[in-house]
């Protein structure tokens, strides 16, 4: 090897070895909002949505489409006919009353631990998507090994909380195995906190089982670790799958996003403040419900929240009436103090394009100055959730990083510092060699390395990189240095075991398996 | 001609009739923000900006770069040295209390005038761009043509409340007698309110001139018809230029946008708050000089606000800190009691990609929860104003609708009669046929068609038509249905001889004439 070749290898290993070191991946404690938020209602608006939730739970009433769930109920003193639960309003109360205001959310890693609730917000990324947009921007079917790619980024991008579970689905392995394979990728890729499956109550069951194994069968009682998501079928409809599932979690202690799934003016009326009394409702029946299954467990109010164009009966999203039900549920989940979950980077765009970037800022502002503190969804979303973009999800992480600092809100700390800088430099001046310049700048405003602000000409001259490929270079150069978190050998040893038995008990049935 | 031909040729015209008649060109009312506004300061930190402006105010000084402001502020009471200018909080505060805190913005179509100030907000188009993207998205210089089609979108885009100026620059004419042919096809081929050209102290005279012609001397002496933009050359300098055309406008009556031009970290602190303190004691110090010049004349509080990249230099939109500023800046405008102007879907991107869409949706959603009055560069900006996209134009005009939407908050009036439909339709059941749903879709919920949000085999079926493509069949179609607003013609006639005067006398040398 010649002595210019070395030099070049050692130039190209110590400029690789420096870019890592520069590239902080520290995650973003959770955030703390100093912003004041948007309350569009005053006291007695929020009352009335209060006093029509409760008209429509005692006097409509929920539909639990599961024997276990209205034999609950029926003992905890509701009126049920048939499948129909009517909730009293001081029942309602009186449970959700039991509900915690907020908790923290354990990671395996002690210090990505999360306090969650009251002025704190996390961002945790999209997950369910049926399709991918790979490295190359390909439109595929997703595999475990892209999965777990989606898990390593989640480790690396500082913005994100979390690494939820399945981002995308493995459709490589056996539905009705999956969400093993699925668990295991969240906790071994990334030692943030993460999500559990609720596809089936044994589902649910097999995901404690994991996290027993990783935290402690003892730590779960007293210590969220896992959150799982149960959607309503709206209008007022809980089945059975999903109130399993939610049984499963709240046994154990841990939260459930209970989440009405509203295509607002299809299974909602055609109006925004009666659409939030029903979704109101619909969550705390719900949010109810958990604290029959064990008083004092932790819960979440959730939703999934679209409206949907009467042309084409596709849901849309990043409209004013998300933004603004937004702005009020986050009101209602305060008035009733209960930690509330929403959706961010929703969007029907089918290549990451400007429509795609309007409607996830659009959502992003509206859950920010809503108070959202499990803002889920926040990277990767496309296409109404059919398929997760590898570059939409580089790029929304850091647009969720810029979100992060606005609703720190202002920094005063060197107020008079810098004014002592207007005062030296004067009129006519420049500040970009000034000490309190160079000092101050990294902190005092955000660059963002996504977006280009480069004259065209220069951006020409560098090959005229869209956005889409600057971002998977990004990507492709995370996974690259991406360093696995080291997991404890016996609990991944365990982990391992535990999936082993539990594919041979499992059928792999290539069919969707809700017994298992 | 054969029967079918004529049935085709009337179907064709019936077509074309019809979807005239359906689309609504009608100008939405000046916005009116029911919304509450984030106010991130206390009333004790917008009192700490306040006396730090008047500190700088006094102790640092303005610097008034034209011999007749120094004259006057002598007058004034005002110490001067050389030519900065000290000013005294008190003489200040005398000074900006006579700005009127609203007005009626008056345009050619009474129909179109706007209440101005306060709780009302305009959006005003993007001018200044020296290149377009056409109606084939082709980057090139634009002309006169160019110029005429973005006014006549103007004229029939809803959401915008003026067809401004020079949105692009006519590059076909020349430069000294640009602003007589930009001013002309403002007034011409829209009836709504524009803008007037402030390139010299003489041009902004003869738009004087020629508003005047369109709306009589008189009238203009208690009514504004025209806004200028006077910029500011941070840090702490105004221009003879500048100053120059303001006093031809306020002379007249006619309101000018105080506008520091900051590129926050170059030619202010690397400071949020000291910005902010900064561009509030220039924006003073211009909004006190209209009174020096006409005392009650109506001014608007204006800025050009962007944050710089260190690594590049460039100009960044879209980032946390100019929410955050203009979210303060809002604060600092309503505590003075002035009409605000700020700038809307500023961005950098070189194409209409994700980067534009996120960074537009960023910037509306603080104007309009910052309470802005006049937002400005509301639709077409790209490339840090380096052209005007046509597509962009479009989709933004539409986001400005969405926006809008939003900031007029929650619709309560059939709050009732929705809860009705909840209870009809009951757990498990769907709206899309109920009758309120069919009475009340269109008003409750916006359905944007820019926005493609069908299934990905649909888009594909009908050609994977992207959303540039998508906008610019729109802007298409609103141009061959453009119907020009009339215009009388013993004034449209006094317009063009006062033109074809004014070119005889200015030399048509094709480069920047300041004196003329």
């Amino acid at each position: 090897m010649s002595v210019e070749a070395v030099g070049t290898t050692r130039r190209g290993r110590g400029a690789r070895r420096a870019q890592r070191q520069s590239r902080d991946i520290t995650m973003l404690p959770a955030l703390r909002r100093r912003l004041p938020l948007t309350e569009p209602m005053d006291g007695e608006q929020v009352a009335r949505i209060d006093a029509a939730s409760m008209e429509i739970l005692e006097n409509v009433g929920v539909r639990f489409r599961d024997p276990i769930a209205l034999e609950d109920w029926r003992r905890a003193g509701a009126k049920v006919v048939d499948e129909r639960v009517y909730l009293d309003r001081h029942l309602v109360r009186e449970l959700i009353a039991t509900i915690p205001e907020r908790f923290t959310y354990q990671a395996r890693n002690p210090a990505n631990a999360l306090p969650f609730g009251g002025d704190h917000a996390i961002f945790v990324p999209m997950t369910g998507a049926p399709y991918l947009r790979d490295l190359e921007d390909v439109r595929r079917a997703p595999t475990l090994d892209d999965l777990a790619n989606f898990h390593r980024l989640c480790h690396m991008l500082p913005a994100l909380h979390s690494s939820a579970h399945h981002i995308v689905e493995p459709c490589d392995h056996p539905i009705s195995q999956r969400h093993l394979r699925i668990t295991y990728s969240s906790m071994k890729y990334s030692d943030k906190t993460f999500m559990g499956m609720t596809t089936s109550p044994r589902n649910a069951e097999d995901v404690m089982e994991m996290c027993a194994l990783l935290f402690g069968a003892e730590f779960m009682e007293s210590h969220p670790v896992v959150t799982g998501n149960c959607n309503g079928n709206s209008p007022l409809v809980w089945d059975e799958t999903m109130l399993g599932a939610l049984r499963a979690f709240c046994r154990r202690n841990q939260p459930v996003l209970c989440s009405p799934f509203v295509l607002g003016g299809a299974n909602t009326p055609a109006s925004t403040a009666a659409t939030v009394a029903q979704l109101n409702a619909e969550a705390l029946s719900a949010l109810a419900y958990t604290q029959v299954v064990r008083r004092g467990c932790p819960a979440i109010y959730g939703h999934y929240l679209s409206t949907v164009s009467m042309k084409s009966g596709a849901p849309m999203a990043g409209t004013p009436e998300i933004s603004l039900m937004n702005f009020m549920i986050g009101q209602m989940a305060r008035f009733y103090g209960v930690p509330w979950r929403s959706s961010n980077t929703l969007g029907g765009a089918k290549t990451f394009d400007a429509q795609a970037g309007y409607e996830s800022a659009m959502t992003l502002n509206a859950v920010l100055l809503a108070g959202c503190n499990y803002i889920w969804h926040s990277a990767g979303w496309n296409e109404a959730g059919m398929h997760c973009s590898t570059a939409k999800f580089i790029v929304d992480a850091e647009v969720c990083a810029m979100g992060y600092r606005m609703a720190e809100g202002i920094d005063w700390s060197d107020f008079d510092t810098a004014l002592a800088a207007v005062a030296d430099v004067g009129p006519g001046g420049h500040y970009l060699g000034h000490p309190h310049t160079l000092e101050r700048f990294q902190q005092a405003f955000f660059m963002p390395e996504m977006f280009d602000n480069n004259s065209i000409e220069q951006w020409q001259a560098e090959g005229s990189v869209e956005i889409t490929e600057r971002a998977l270079i990004r990507a492709r150069s995370l996974l690259a240095d991406y360093e696995e978190p080291s997991l404890d050998v016996a609990k991944d040893e365990a982990l391992r075991d535990f999936i082993a038995r539990r594919e041979r008990e499992i059928p792999a049935a290539d069919a969707l398996n809700q017994e298992y």
